[in-house]
């Protein structure tokens, strides 16, 4: 058994541990695992989160059951409830399934980490290609090293640039209703030394009007075969506030979160959470809400989609690029 | 000295009270404002708020100076420190130099309360007229029987069409950074029995891309002459997501939040309030923060602009029809 360390997961000999993201930043509290049921409320209260991080993380707890012992009808179960814990991020599916194949568990979970540490290195070089010296970039939610088992996505993008010495200023939205901008990539870019400025998502429209953003940089949780993708929820609406303002925007995303079964966005399930995120004890106790914790972005609003494999422009979207790359890659 | 009594405010023979809606909803508490100068702390503090409301506070709590036989020096003084109270709202600045310049003080404070609640009125009939039966309004922030002494602003059209027999559906933003929707608007629809939604700010771009907008309902703390305004943060982006979706963008105010003196929105001042209001104790304390309490909307992006002496279209706004429109009125 390896030793697997990110920055919100620990694999070690004996235990599996997860960053407790819910606690982030006041609190660092590590929590164990004990079992894929553990796991499937770490994922669905969002203690363990990011549409990668979610996958690695399954996939680790099943490997735990199977060096326990596990027969396959319960690595079978265990791996259905996972499957089910969040619906939108198609990367725990994807991870899930790898694992119910697998002929070795324990060595095919290892293996996930690890590939997924090398799709972050890799997409966050090909994005941070496109960050220049002395911009300004917008991003949403948290899609940094709490996100993958990496150095993320949008914000492993943001880092990497960073590391190359590129001088950049990132804004980050505090992304109503759960904070992850407000309460994770504020605790990672000051963790990162990378300067920031913490706003409310209803201010990225009078920013970009004052010419203040260079860039915008987001994740995904799915992307369907044409480009578009789902994001955490205010993605779309920073996408069309991007677009109206002739500002850049990019989707940064692992070959895992790619769903080539699904043609467009519309397909993509859309996961609605409760009432209370959103009413949080300010609002009055009974009032009506709409969560959904997702939104989808059409893949005409952005400048670039980049994978670990490479960057696309829309048009290439258009012309069935991300269908040709993976499965040549699948080859 | 005459009772009156507003949602927000009563002033009586003895006293001027105000509605604290920082505590709102969780609780009603009145507060006693004995001076001009606790007046002053009560709108810094947005404890009364609304731009036509704190400008009827601010000259009720003149009026009740000058009816405890302070003199010119006094009032003019205390007539400074509440004009420089919120540098945004125009309503504040011409309800204050309207006392400044009046013969009898207590008399002009009860006129300007009862001004505004015929204003209020008449911009509510004329904001009604645009809303169709079976409509889905958007409405950001508290425009409602808080933000002004009467039936409100925008909320105040939305109540108005509402109360003549039109089925309606309102989606409340709820208004980072001080929640205004999720905290008083709420309050208010349960309140008059409006059916509503409580959505984060970040989700307008989903509801209007999945057609559950009809229309979009604001209010406005000051209006430049070609009839750029500003309004609460986060005013701006719904309005670019409106007009990407072409969904019809309404501003309504009273002719008291017009600054003829302002050729265009750029020079309108917009005041910026402390980081606390966004970190609000989930962040990580030092983060730095950016925090404008209003954004600028140009014209362009309104179908109508709604006063209570009738609407403009962008093409009558860009004509110069304010300032013609106010300087008849005028005479």
């Amino acid at each position: 058994v390896k030793t697997l360390v990110s920055l919100g997961l620990k694999h070690e000999k004996d235990r599996l541990l997860v960053l407790d993201q819910t606690r982030l930043p006041s609190e660092e509290l590590w929590l164990e695992a004990k079992t894929p049921a553990d796991m499937v409320g770490m994922i669905r209260s969002l203690q363990v989160r990011g549409a990668p991080l979610i996958g690695v993380a399954a996939a680790l707890s099943l490997g735990k059951l199977a060096e326990r012992g596990a027969g396959r009808k319960e690595l079978g179960s265990a791996a259905k409830a996972l499957r089910e814990a969040r619906p939108t991020a198609v990367n725990l599916m994807a991870a899930v399934d790898r694992m119910a194949a697998a002929s070795d568990p324990v060595l095919e979970a290892e293996a996930i980490f690890e590939e997924d540490v090398e799709l972050s290195r890799l997409m966050a070089e090909n994005g941070a290609a496109f960050i220049v010296d002395g911009d300004a970039v917008l991003t949403h939610c948290n899609t940094g090293g709490l996100a993958t088992a990496g150095v993320g996505t949008a914000l492993g993008a943001i880092r990497t640039a960073h590391g190359q010495g590129k001088r950049l200023h990132v804004y980050v939205d505090e992304t109503r209703p759960l904070l992850q901008g407000a309460r994770l990539t504020t605790w990672e870019c000051a963790k990162h030394g990378i300067p920031f400025t913490l706003i409310c998502d209803g201010m990225d429209g009078t920013l970009m009007r004052q010419g203040r953003i260079d860039r915008v940089f987001v994740g995904a949780d799915r992307i369907a075969a044409n480009g578009d993708f789902a994001n955490k929820i205010g993605t779309y609406s920073a996408a069309v506030l991007a677009s109206h303002h002739e500002i850049p925007f990019y989707c940064v995303a692992p070959r895992t979160t790619v769903d080539l079964s699904l043609p467009d966005g519309s397909f993509i399930p859309i996961e609605e959470r409760g009432p209370e995120e959103v009413r949080r004890g300010w609002s009055p106790a009974d009032a009506p809400v709409f969560n959904p914790a997702f939104d989808v972005t059409p893949a005409d609003l952005l400048e670039r989609l980049v994978l670990d494999s490479g960057a696309f422009t829309k048009k290439e979207l258009k012309g069935g690029a991300l269908k040709k790359r993976l499965v040549e890659a699948d080859r």
